[in-house]
């Protein structure tokens, strides 16, 4: 038995193992991602960003034990990347979706991806390959905030849910206006909240403006009041992402996303095949000597990497 | 006269025109980069960080008329990522930025650096090239929140700021640990606020806990508590970043920012390059067909980029 095998036999200590290796972009990631991915294709990914005091991790705790009494085995993968400098972040998200730790048909991980080449997207697109192979229905990825990062995932993903709150700030505000665009399922969580019926009105009308025109088979987004702290509205946000799944599966948004998700993924493997291997070929005593003129302005890194090119090829 | 010409002889409209280039990787834009590449290394490049609300863009148009009252010049960098979708945030901020659009020592760019092949790093690290070739005494580069983005860009200034301000909620003072890590100057904000005080003692203990034990030349990072409205602290701002400017100038990180960049900048061009000059030799129709097998989990995207990469080359 590999390490593949045994994630595809829903051995968690391997998937466990294997998203360290994936995470680490460990030399035999790569092998065993290959190995695992004619197994993927099936879970239902939904992409869970919003800026940070929205309430992410509590409601995705609540979300994730409605899913599980539903039947469905679940994954939450949190993207967290200035978890390399300190667990603070990863602590209080683990400490927030306790009930979710020794359930054997859910799976939590927080992911530091900064010291992953290629960056945070490369090792969340390969750890999304990973949940899926291991069978979980579905994989709920946490992101925080509107940075790049949060964009390139939610290209990944079939759903992307964008969690909200009353009163986080005018700056937000604007911001929630980009990120708006791409939502699928808007939630406005800490309902309860004084402020929360002009929040979920400005929600509706900044809805309405957002979305492009649409023809009678495009999905209308759906907005949803949660208060994730007593559960109420889960149920419902539940039910959004089941419709939300059964549209993309009976229109294109599915088979979209795998030709996306495939396109990204080959590209992305390319890119860092073609760089490794010609770093091999470079010298380090010849690559520091370069890395020292240019810091001394003496060579310029746009033409120095033609002519290197050109010499190595 | 060239277009890198005219930026270093100081004209405006040349230099917006060169970093919409750099914005959209156009192909004339690596030349010119090239070209200007000699004239950077002067200016003071300063990173100023903060979640969404703690009002980064305020206390920068308030340190920034600082700094030209006392003869600088200056240019402001606020990088984005969210604008592709909406122009929302990028109006706000040039509103609060008014003070500086009619004054020609200054100088505000926001970038949307989404369309950029190789992301916001990538560009924004091209884009501060062109301003501190342009001449500016100081180049002030605003980021939201704690994404990777922010992260890499940290790597490649002189000077980390971290702005917060009192009561942005519990899920921001986990990440605030994070950053807290890199920032050589902590700005507390909205020092006028209820609440401020407790903050500040919070974050000076947060400091003291976060900061590596340091030998006598290490640099002791700054707490400034600021008022950005009343302009209340920005002159204590201001003197932090020149005692942090000269620190780094007399010790070792000037040296080491520049050997750090110089090696990113390599590393990026020629990651692009081997790309741009891979992908050109493979038939569009090939490409396609690869995909579509990919996203049909026939092919796996791992082994196929193996394969690719021995047939081309």
């Amino acid at each position: 038995m590999t390490l593949a095998d045994d994630v595809l036999a829903g051995d968690r200590r391997a998937l466990a193992r294997v998203l360290t290796l994936v995470e680490r972009a460990a030399p035999e990631a790569r092998e065993i991602l290959a190995a695992l991915y004619s197994a993927t294709g099936r879970a239902h990914l939904v992409g869970i960003t919003g800026a940070p005091g929205a309430g992410k991790s509590t409601l995705i705790n609540a979300l994730a034990a409605q899913l599980r009494a539903s039947g469905d085995t679940v994954a939450v993968l949190a993207i967290d990347p200035s978890s390399v400098f300190s667990r603070g972040a990863v602590l209080g998200d683990r400490i927030r979706m306790q009930d979710l730790v020794h359930d054997a048909g859910a799976f939590v991980r927080s992911m530091a991806s900064r010291g992953a080449v290629g960056g945070v997207a490369r090792a969340s697109a390969a750890a999304i390959d990973v949940l899926d192979a291991a069978g979980f229905d579905r994989v709920l990825i946490e992101t925080v905030g509107v940075g790049q990062s949060e964009l390139d995932i939610a290209a990944l993903v079939h759903t992307v849910v964008l969690v909200e709150a009353p009163g986080l700030g005018d700056e937000v505000q604007a911001i929630k206006a980009g990120v708006l665009e791409i939502a699928d399922i808007v939630v406005l969580n800490k309902g309860d909240l004084p402020h929360a019926d002009i929040a979920l009105r400005t929600l509706t009308l900044a809805l309405s403006l957002a979305q492009p025109a649409a023809g009678a088979a495009a999905w209308q987004p759906r907005l949803q009041r949660t208060d994730a702290l007593s559960k109420h509205g889960i149920e419902g946000l539940r039910a959004a992402l089941d419709a939300h799944r059964t549209h993309a599966r009976e229109g294109t948004r599915w088979a979209e996303q795998q030709a996306v998700r495939a396109k990204a993924a080959l590209v992305s493997e390319l890119r860092e095949q073609l760089y490794t291997s010609f770093m091999e070929q470079l010298p380090p005593a010849q690559l520091a000597e370069i890395v020292a003129a240019i810091a001394a302005r003496t060579r310029d890194p746009y033409s120095t990497a033609r002519h290197l090119l050109a010499a190595h090829s």
